[in-house]
């Protein structure tokens, strides 16, 4: 047994005596003290306040210390980025957002990144010292075991570029990079699917991906590609030709540029997906209906996905997501028509409530995630013994 | 720490010391003591023969006992139904096939289990007090918590019908339930891909199905219905109706009896998938010509599923796999010209190694799994306790 058995037993944010885990773990009284005097060291478990006296010296209390740590929860967008502070608890302490280019590289982008992150402790108060780890989520495919984008399409200057090397120049910390979808289904599940454990998040905006969580972990798939939604062949699409240079991909007809693309085309002045939501607030009904059947292409794929993996939420996010019901009802229209009964039986289709913000948060989240995992509080403690 | 995290020190085979144990876990030398004893008495551990001597008494060791106990592991499939009894370590001890049609209904079909298990156990001398649970196969959506077939389109008199408790009437011990093709997916792992984390088994017979294993973990999703690939939709399926009560499903035209229709229709005699695999196998070019078009219909499935999963392995099993490559040839033209390339990368597809075998290997590794999991070791400790 390892420390990080002692601190399972405190993440749930109760406290308990030495006698209590003693108790529960089984383990020696000995090894009990050396075991929490690490994580007390480590600042992850503090002495508690609020013991109960039964007469005499009251008995210790121990318990999780948020605050003790903090993390940068970073999310990246084609066109925008979204920096936060959160304790371990996952509580938002600041947050920054500005207008960056993907496309600057990796150079520009990071440098904005180490500055933002610097800001955000300067304006907490607290030293570098206590940034336990950074997530970070980026708009392409990620290889999360090496933190590198592979061959992102939009991303030019950044195939393979050693992210956390770069950020670990700045910040000797662990960084976790994985990519905007991902942390957004982590995020949108931290602050309100906590109890679901079978849940896709799909994001429809410029591109259109998904982010799997079943039997309540992240399923990345053996490169780390898991949720590829947008260049899965469908019907309508025919031989459009999509970014990716394959044709026929859902993207090419259901992303927010197509929709945008099918309303001119119609002699609508529209520029991309947040002028076509905009239509749709407005009541615009060619809007609405190429909105809708967008919701019927993106539809035949979540059907194709609930009959593969079987989740109980279906999650829509990205800017498209504001276009609400219309989007939903066209969706739901195919993937309940298609997808087998049992499988639907108890399928929530809704938009994401997390918003914009789903990315920072699930970023904060993965890096706690990494932080509070037995692996990371095995090697903290091998660096205290040996330091 | 409960008996069970004792027990994982010794799964992998290894025998040790009660002092290796106590300093492994950092338990008190009493607490381990205790655990030990427990799993003495339910047989999981045997003292170890093989001490070696470091002059005086030699110290006692302690090893996985896999002889201890014996699990039934049973394939049910459309017609045809295969048992066998294994050790705790997976070895097939004896195994029996015998033509049954899942039709009959539950009570014929499970009296026809009940009696092929006392078989094989007075076969193998063992009481029935040795056997420690039983892992079954149904064709159909099974809900796995419950051991109930939901709505199994081939199984009349099966729907919602509690398997456990019927069996439990006899042998009174757990029975866990999955489908077919999710014991096959365990199967193959456990005799050919155990270092593979992630891997699809794809069954393509008289239905199309798939069982998914993600992160080294088995997936059935929120209701157990994961891995439906039969009833997705294909673009050359158009509006052909489904036994399902659909229409454009891959089943409809990908499956064996969708295959020898289209080869009847062109004046060929042959009555199932195993007369195409004949066919084929005699170089019939019009048989080879409709499997590797059967096969392409599948790739379009797979592409998506390779999108949205990503994993490193694709299994084809089932009667039709015996076509081999004139199937395979047909998948992957379409998988790696409509996936990601980072997805393919390292992708294999291969044709099912387990055979028909894949099945009853998976029925016994499900109940294997179930015997040696925690819950099971710490339900089992407290009915010693209170017995």
């Amino acid at each position: 047994m390892r420390p990080s058995d002692v601190f399972d037993l405190l993440r749930d944010g109760q406290p308990r005596t030495r006698a209590q885990l003693a108790e529960l773990t089984g383990l020696a009284r000995s090894t009990i003290a050396a075991r929490i005097d690490v994580l007390l060291r480590l600042g992850l478990v503090a002495p508690y306040g609020g013991g109960i006296s039964t007469g005499g010296r009251p008995p210790s209390l121990l318990a999780l210390n948020p605050g003790a740590w903090v993390v940068a929860g970073i999310d990246l967008g084609a066109t925008h980025a979204t920096a936060a502070l959160a304790d371990l608890a996952g509580t938002i302490l600041a947050e920054r957002r500005a207008d960056l280019d993907i496309a600057a590289g990796p150079e520009v982008v990071l440098t904005w990144v180490e500055g933002v992150v610097d800001d955000l402790l300067t304006e907490q108060r607290r030293p570098v010292s206590e940034l336990a780890a950074i997530g970070m989520g980026l708009p392409g495919p990620v290889e999360h075991s090496t933190g590198r984008a592979i061959n992102p399409p939009i991303m030019p200057g950044w195939h393979r570029y050693d992210v956390p090397a770069h950020v670990q120049r700045a910040f000797d910390v662990p960084v976790l990079i994985d990519n905007d979808v991902n942390i957004m289904a982590l995020g949108e599940r931290h602050a309100h699917l906590s109890d679901v454990d079978d849940l896709v998040l799909i994001k429809v905006a410029t591109g259109i991906g998904a982010g799997i969580v079943s039997g309540a972990e992240l399923q990345r798939g053996a490169q780390g590609t898991a949720g590829d939604l947008g260049h899965v062949r469908v019907g309508r699409a025919g031989d459009t030709v999509c970014r990716c240079g394959n044709v026929g991909c859902l993207e090419a007809i259901a992303a927010g540029p197509a929709i945008a693309a099918e309303l001119r085309e119609q002699g609508i002045d529209v520029a991309d997906g947040h002028g076509v939501v905009e239509l749709v607030r407005a009541g615009d009904p060619a809007a609405i209906a190429a909105v809708r059947q967008a919701g019927r292409d993106l539809g035949e794929v979540v059907a194709t996905l609930v009959n593969l993996i079987n989740p109980s939420v279906v999650v829509i996010g990205g800017a498209l997501a504001e276009a609400g019901e219309s989007l939903l009802a066209g969706i739901r229209e195919v993937v309940y028509s298609r997808s087998l009964p049992l499988a639907t039986e108890h399928l929530r289709i809704v938009t994401s409530r997390a918003g914009e913000r789903a990315g920072v948060i699930g970023a904060a989240a993965l890096a706690i995630e990494h932080v509070l995992s037995p692996a990371a509080i095995d090697a903290a403690e091998r660096r205290l013994v040996s330091a």
